[in-house]
Formats: structure tokens, C-alpha cells, sequence
């Protein structure tokens, strides 16, 4: 018998990424398509199959040494079903994803949100390093969430759990938020936060190195503010302070109420590192009761755009042994 | 055959409550009797299982009817193993309860925090009315609670999870907590919370109802505030709306994470009832997620003293279901 191989797809609004994917959560081989999102992305599953049929025939891989397909994409999701209730940019609505891509490739097929698949891959082989209770937290344009409880992704009643993203932050006064609310942690943790945090700081205060970026290019990234707090600069560190406090107090609430072991940040502003680990840990610690806040351990997240990929393929996996254990 | 029965267990510092709970989880006789604490609490077991058969007799069931015991006990619990790792109010440390347990009655014994049985046993009876995910807060002396997930009680890494009520709630200026921290949600939302809350109230603007109290008894009660805020008094109310800004903002929060259908809201403080519950959802609906505020029903529990012991009923049940799967 040939060993098996699991398939990982990670379904996003520009790039479709793939891998084959071992048992032991090893990519064997990955590469993307572009997302075809013309005609409500009704070539995205197509296209797919075909890139997945070329690499196994490429790769001298037989179809039937593939055990199963994990497939993230974003949106809200019926993941018994495999439905994507909506996936706004890529042009799906109740999408029958799971029930084309099994009637195309003729392998069990199991779909979930992407946040919670890239959450699992960090927990399979990433920084939760085995951690079976996790939280992680991907800090990019927006911020998103996956909780992680014995094991299990929690889906909560509608599959809308791990929202970390819309936790109420700032309770008055808050920026709006493309929820509808205001003052998300979403709208000071974010990349895109932390930007309007500073540019808004530098204009209070049009002094350091800040002052000296928005001269130069007439807009203040998240990076900028990050570069300049390392680099000691008063403004920058404020706006991090502000960002470490909100995301610090959040994390230390969900963790008095769920006991992770580890919390994983990823994203883009998880780059800052060491500097804004220390930052948000003494914030965390603040807030946790003393035995949480002793024992749970803050990491950067380590699979980059890998996450979701080896997450999907420990989804095939592991949802295929729960069906069998069923059907028994 | 007869039909089996499952026996529940709440073990509290005053005293044991008992159940003999059939198997669609309807309590068929209940009783209760005192908690013996001295000499480290080595009493409580061997009281428990005397005060059963007993009852058994008592009853005429034979004991091989009973299908399985489930305790819930206070304390940190390593709910794998059935051990009390401390419940300092009875006096265990590092106790094998459900070791002595299985010894003693020879039937299988599940142990659970008398908390999560308590959510448990609301999913499955009471106010959760099957929901299965479900995060219940218990408003009594303190602040308790559990959280459930897709049906399972969640009880992160060290079996911390659920300690709703040291989410950090007044961020500047607290006041003192038992866990070490200051503004916990338990300073403001507890029954002590609200009096003490009531009392700093009335000290400050010495009129209306709650002086009228303060006269009469030189004290103030969580019922006595509930009561006048009510009956219309301004000071009532402003704690009242307190209380209610607090807890809202943490179970938006949570919500925003959990996705939950149903939270139950129990404890002494939950007898206020719908005057209670229509200011919490006004709050809790400012800072949840908009489809979440939708969609999330705020209850009061119904099974009062009882939720707990037909929580651990349930434990027994499922659990020895579950372990019997595994072996299959």
C-alpha cells in the first residue's frame, strides 16, 4: 500500500493556495492559482481540481492515495454541509463547496472558515506546538480570531465563534468599525488601526520620527508607528501602548473565561516580534487572574501563509476518522 | 430489565444535595444531607455513599440499576482522573474522589466543577432547553460560571475555564477582588458587588429608598437596591445600569467569540427576573456584534438549586457513553 496524502486548500480572494500535505503534517509539495472570481466564482472549484489532477500526475501521485480534501475559505459557513452561506469576495452564496469538489474529485471533501483552519495549523504544527486549548489571533488589515477547545474548533451557534476581531475595546468614543459598532479591537489592533492610532497621534503631536514619515510620503503605515516605537520614539510608543492595552485586556478576558494553554498571534504586525510580545504580555498580566496569567504562554504564530494550508489538511484528516468512528 | 437510573451528586460547604434522576434527566426522589467537613472532609464520601444505599433500599432499587454516579464538587478539578487537585471549603487536597467513590458503591463515577454540572444541567432541563452551546453565569456571592461548546462543557488547560467572574471589568480604579486583582466582574455583579455598590451610592447622595434602608438597618442588600431600582429610585437605578453596563459589555464579548444561542443567567441576583434581563440585553446588544445581538437569547434559569445535581446526572450518563465508545 502506497502511503496516503492529505490535500490543503486554502480558498482566498486573490490566490488560491495548495499543497499535498503528509500524514504527519509535512507539505510535501505547494503552489497557487489565481481565484477566479468572474461569473460568482463558478470556475474557483473547477480550476481547482484541475491544478490538484495536474499536480498528482506531475507529482507521479496516484488519486487514490489522496485520504481526504480540507478546503478553508473565508465567509460564514455551514461546516456539517460544507455550505458557504456567503463568501462576499469571492461571489459565493449558499454554495454547496463540500458536494462540487467530492462529485469532481471523488475524495471526501471537508470545508471550515479559513481563520479557523490557519488557528488548527498553528496548533498542529506550528506554535501551539500540540496545544490542544488555543487561541489565536491574526493581527492584519483586519483582525481575526480562532478558538481552539479541546482540541476542537469552537463553531458556536452560526459558525460566527472566534470574532476576536469585535470585542468592544473602546467603550466610549470609539472609531467605527466595518461591523456596524464602534470601537472594535479590530479598529486599534489591527494594521490598519494602529495606522489611523498614529497618523491621528502625529497630528495631536506633529513631532519625531513619525512626523518626519508623514512629511515624507504624506501617510503613516502600521509599520512606521511599529519601527519608531523600537526605536524609542515617544509618539510610536504611546500608540503601541494603546495597542498593547486593548489587545492585552481582550486576550486576558478570553483566557479567564477559556484557560488556554498558548495564545497565538500571526499577521501581518505579528512581524514587530519580541517588542510587541513583551508589550502585550505585561499588559495580559494585568488582567488574567495570577494563575492564567502565570501559565498561559503568549508566541508569534510560525507558519506564515503555510497555516492554513496544513490546517485544512489536518481538517480531511481528522473530520474522516470522526465519520468512520460514526459510521462503527 | 428494569429501567436504569442515574444517580447525581452536588457536593456544597453546607451540604450534599442527592438525586436519584431517571434517564430522560427528571428527578424521580431528591434529597440532601449535611456536609461533614471535619478531619479534612474524609467523612463526605463514605456519608454520601451510606445516605445512597440507604435511599436505594429505601426506594427499592437494586443497585444494579444504577447506571452511573456524577458528582460536582468546588475547586480546581482534574476532571480526567476524578481528582479534587483543592476545594478548600471541604478540606480535600489532591483528593481521589471518583477512586473512592467507584470503591465504595462499585458503580462507574464521573466528577465535574459543581459550576459546569450546573450549566450542564441547564442545557439539558432547564433554561438552556437544549441548546448546545451555551455559557451560563451564576450571580450569587460571586460571580460563577460554564461555558459549553457544540455540547461539551469547556474546561481549558488547567480546568480554569469558566471564571467568568474575574473578567476585568472596570479597568481603572477597581475595587479589590479575592483573586488578587481589582475590577473583576464580580466586584460589580455580584450580589455583594451590587450592595456594595448600593452602599457607596447612597453615602455619596444620601436620599431616596436606599437611605430609607440605610436608616432602618444600617446596611444595604444586593435585593434591596434590585428592589428599589424597581420601585423607580434614582440611586437603584443608577447601580442597577451599573451592574448591567458590566455585565453586558462582558457577555457581548464573550458572545463575540462564542457565538452562544442561549445565555442563562442563575444565582440569587437572577430573581430580579425580566426587569433585570431587559437592561442586560439592552446592554449587551450596544456591544455585540449585530447578528449576534440578534440572535442570542438571554434567559434566567429555571432549575434553581436542582440545576446542579441533574447536571451531574448528565455527566454520568454521557461520559460513560462516550467511554464506551472509546472502547468499542
Amino acid at each position: 500500500m502506497t502511503e496516503k496524502i492529505l490535500v490543503g486548500i486554502d480558498i482566498g480572494g486573490t490566490t488560491v493556495k495548495q499543497a499535498f500535505i503528509d500524514m504527519g503534517g509535512n507539505i510535501i509539495t505547494k503552489w497557487e492559482i489565481p481565484t477566479d472570481k468572474s461569473d460568482s466564482g463558478k470556475n474557483i472549484v473547477p480550476d481547482i481540481v484541475k491544478s490538484v489532477q495536474e499536480k498528482l500526475e506531475e507529482s507521479q501521485i496516484h488519486k487514490s492515495s489522496v485520504l481526504s480534501i480540507g478546503v478553508g475559505a473565508p465567509g460564514f459557513i455551514d461546516v456539517e454541509n460544507g455550505m458557504i452561506f456567503e463568501a462576499v469576495n469571492l461571489g459565493w452564496k449558499n454554495f454547496g463547496l463540500k458536494k462540487q469538489m467530492e462529485e469532481l474529485m471523488g475524495v471526501p471533501t471537508f470545508v471550515d472558515n479559513d481563520a479557523n483552519l490557519a488557528s488548527v495549523g498553528e496548533m498542529w504544527k506550528g506554535a501551539g506546538n500540540g496545544a490542544t486549548n488555543l487561541v489565536c489571533v491574526t493581527l492584519g488589515t483586519g483582525v481575526g480570531g480562532g478558538v481552539i477547545a479541546g482540541g476542537e474548533i469552537i463553531h458556536g451557534q452560526n459558525g460566527m465563534a472566534g470574532e476576536i476581531g469585535h470585542i468592544a475595546s473602546v467603550v466610549e468614543g470609539g472609531a467605527p468599525c466595518n461591523c456596524g459598532k464602534k470601537g472594535c479591537l479590530e479598529t486599534v489592533a489591527s494594521a490598519t488601526g494602529i495606522a489611523r492610532l498614529g497618523l491621528e497621534a502625529v497630528t495631536q503631536s506633529p513631532e519625531g520620527l513619525l512626523k518626519k514619515k508623514l512629511d515624507e510620503r504624506e501617510s503613516i503605515s502600521a509599520r512606521d508607528v511599529l519601527d519608531a516605537a523600537k526605536a524609542g520614539d515617544d509618539i510610536g510608543i504611546s500608540v503601541v501602548d494603546t495597542f498593547a492595552h486593548h489587545l492585552g485586556l481582550a486576550l486576558a478576558n478570553l483566557s479567564n473565561t477559556l484557560n488556554p494553554e498558548t495564545i497565538v498571534i500571526g499577521g501581518g504586525v505579528s512581524k514587530a516580534g519580541t517588542f510587541l510580545v513583551d508589550k502585550l504580555e505585561a499588559e495580559f498580566k494585568k488582567y488574567a487572574i495570577p494563575k492564567i496569567a502565570k501559565e498561559t504562554a503568549i508566541r508569534i504564530a510560525t507558519l506564515g501563509n503555510d497555516a492554513g494550508v496544513i490546517g485544512a489538511a489536518w481538517l480531511g484528516k481528522t473530520s474522516l476518522k470522526k465519520m468512520e468512528n460514526e459510521v462503527q
